[in-house]
């Protein structure tokens, strides 16, 4: 037998792991200090009550013989389908049922996806990136080509027409850097993607922390994106799934005469067997008129403290993207610092620790992410202590 | 973008479509018929009440400020992946925490694990068999040589030393056939594995119908296995869980200096988040003392359902593989008879549906599976009618 050789290129990220051994080491030597984690990417409020509750009737439901349920469809139950459906038509976009596919999450589909693509397609990702875009395409040994997003752009790249490529990675909102393209921005890739013959997979995961009605939410929402993009979004940040695991993507029936959509069903059917019929019930709920507003109880606490950091931010005349429309604040390190020195300033002075920039790509050097996960008190007085540092 | 061409290669199944049409007709026919379906590959009874309530109470606390869970480890909890460990060590296999990985079930592990391997290693595969075996390998392009299971070697077969292969399938209790491989059986495997440097994918998903204290329940049983196989199980028989989805996979340290351990979960971390935190609480609670009784009360009900129709096919001197140990009996059909045909003459005479055993294989013809998946009283009534029809 011989193994993937293709896994041996993979690079080990170490980014998360030295942070926290930085952390280590300074809590070690200064046992009272009280250290803020701003660099969290994970939800931390509870459930929404309406989740909970139906989870807990379909756990109910199973142990019962009447209402028992053994192995339901792979590509999800219609309950949930249709409110998928129905959250887009919201939006005006117009979906069938069988062009939607629950999955376990958006990670999961996003590796999964590829496939369907031939191993000798080239992937066109952007940098500064969340690192399972690269990982999942070096495992297949596909050829990876960044583009640059940086300050010049806004951290949201062009298409560049004398690329060609087969694949291209959007995230919009970013990840890390909060940035979300206009409906202009995304037509031009949606233009370039038909153009090149190429297939955009959009990453919408954060969509839900879209306030500005004028943003899309979804890439459908732009002429054309039937005919080229496949979208992964997921109930991780929309409903705090991001421990209980539930999410979905549309693949269109007008993509590739169908034939894409044909691919991922039969990909689904033979190497999945789809979402708990409770964990599909949670997601219901989350989707139903009073799982929306509670949804949004949620969001609107973690966009609250976007609003505190990007204000201070503002006072302080630093340069940054996100902080509206997303949980990620990308800021510029003051001082021309480059990501470490600033991380260490921050750790070291205030006791605030961040995401380096750097971690996420070359273009990420000299930029530092900070994140609204967290509690409203400790984010107030991490910026509280940031202004006092820097002003 | 150039799409991945082996798809093109996968054969459709119409073998339960098929079926589903012919009761149809059937019915349509005649509507007062009471059909009995004997070809269900599906738990019926309701989850063990233990799972139930350990679930009810993981998603209260995901409700809870205190006790809400965001993203977990993608390889499962370690209270889950105790108690797994714990389950093992009860048949003398003493397994390390890190070699088991948690997931949504075997299905997905099956088609997932083939990521780790070369696509141009050569997979030996039974014949009848589980068709995923079989189009997880298609997908990637393998080529697939086939081993025949047949009335000559109880459908058990033996490795024949002069076909080389990298990929080994071996599913036991085996799906379809209900054949169980002993220890010598087994050992042979290993053995042929080790010689030709081949990895064994080892199903046991059927494991707990096995109540013969002499056959192995897991390959780890037999010597050398850590060196030559990666085991696949699941708590879809169990525990009932195939809506409810749970499953795990052992790759042992010992397989490839540890290599495939490493890339497994460099695998599981880039392409999976884990499996819901709530669903884990109810597979470790199955696992618990009164967790494995309740389970076993289930599993003592379908095994009685196959006693039942064994002993019919007994007192009609039909020779068949199963109905011990497993949940499925694997018949030959009487009088030389097809399998189709002996389908329609079951369906139109005595209105029992079964599954063709054709549908699985070249070597599935002349075969018929019975699943013990009923109720009792249906199991009762199918095989009375069988043995007046036949007798």
């Amino acid at each position: 037998m011989r193994i993937n050789e293709n896994y041996r290129a993979l690079k080990e990220s170490y980014l998360f792991s030295d942070i926290a051994k930085r952390v280590q080491d300074y809590s070690g030597k200064h046992p009272d200090a009280k250290i803020i984690k701003m660099g969290i990417g994970d939800v931390t409020l509870p459930l929404p009550e309406v989740t909970v509750a139906a989870m807990r009737a379909a756990a109910e439901e199973m142990g019962k013989a009447e209402t028992f349920r053994g192995y339901g469809p792979e590509q999800g139950y219609d309950f949930l389908r249709e409110s998928i459906v129905g959250y887009y038509a919201d939006r005006g976009v117009s979906l069938e049922l069988n062009e939607v596919f629950v999955s376990d999450g958006a990670k999961s589909d996003l590796g999964n996806m590829l496939d369907l693509f031939n191993s000798d397609n080239t992937a066109l990702i952007p940098d500064p990136v969340y690192p399972v875009y690269v990982d999942t395409n070096i495992m297949a040994g596909r050829k990876v080509l960044f583009m640059d997003a940086n300050e010049g752009n806004g951290f949201l790249p062009q298409p560049d027409w004398s690329v060609d490529t087969d694949i291209i990675y959007l995230c919009s909102p970013n990840n890390p850097t909060g940035a979300v393209y206009d409906k202009n921005g995304l037509s031009a890739w949606v233009d370039y993607a038909i153009h090149k013959g190429a297939v955009i997979l959009f990453d919408a995961a954060y969509e839900a922390f879209i306030s500005d009605p004028a943003l899309p939410h979804s890439i459908y929402q732009i002429p054309g994106a039937k005919e080229c993009a496949i979208e992964v979004c997921s109930f991780s940040k929309f409903a705090g799934f991001t421990g209980t695991r539930c999410g979905y993507t549309v693949v269109p029936k007008s993509l590739c005469g169908g034939e894409l959509n044909r691919m991922w069903l039969r990909r689904q059917t033979t190497k999945f067997n789809g979402v708990s019929y409770i964990i599909q019930r949670g997601a219901a709920a989350a989707l139903t008129p009073s799982g929306r507003v509670q949804c949004m109880e949620n969001l609107n606490y973690y966009k609250e403290n976007a609003r505190i950091i990007a204000g201070a931010l503002k006072r302080l005349s630093i340069w940054y993207t996100g902080g509206k429309d997303s949980p990620y604040i990308w800021m510029r390190c003051p001082n021309g610092a480059k990501s470490w020195d600033f991380f260490d300033l921050l750790l070291n002075e205030i006791n605030v620790v961040g995401t380096p920039g750097a971690g996420f790509g070359k273009n990420g050097e000299g930029f530092f992410r900070l994140t609204a996960f967290g509690k409203r008190e400790s984010t107030v007085e991490a910026m509280e202590r940031i202004v006092k540092l820097l002003g």
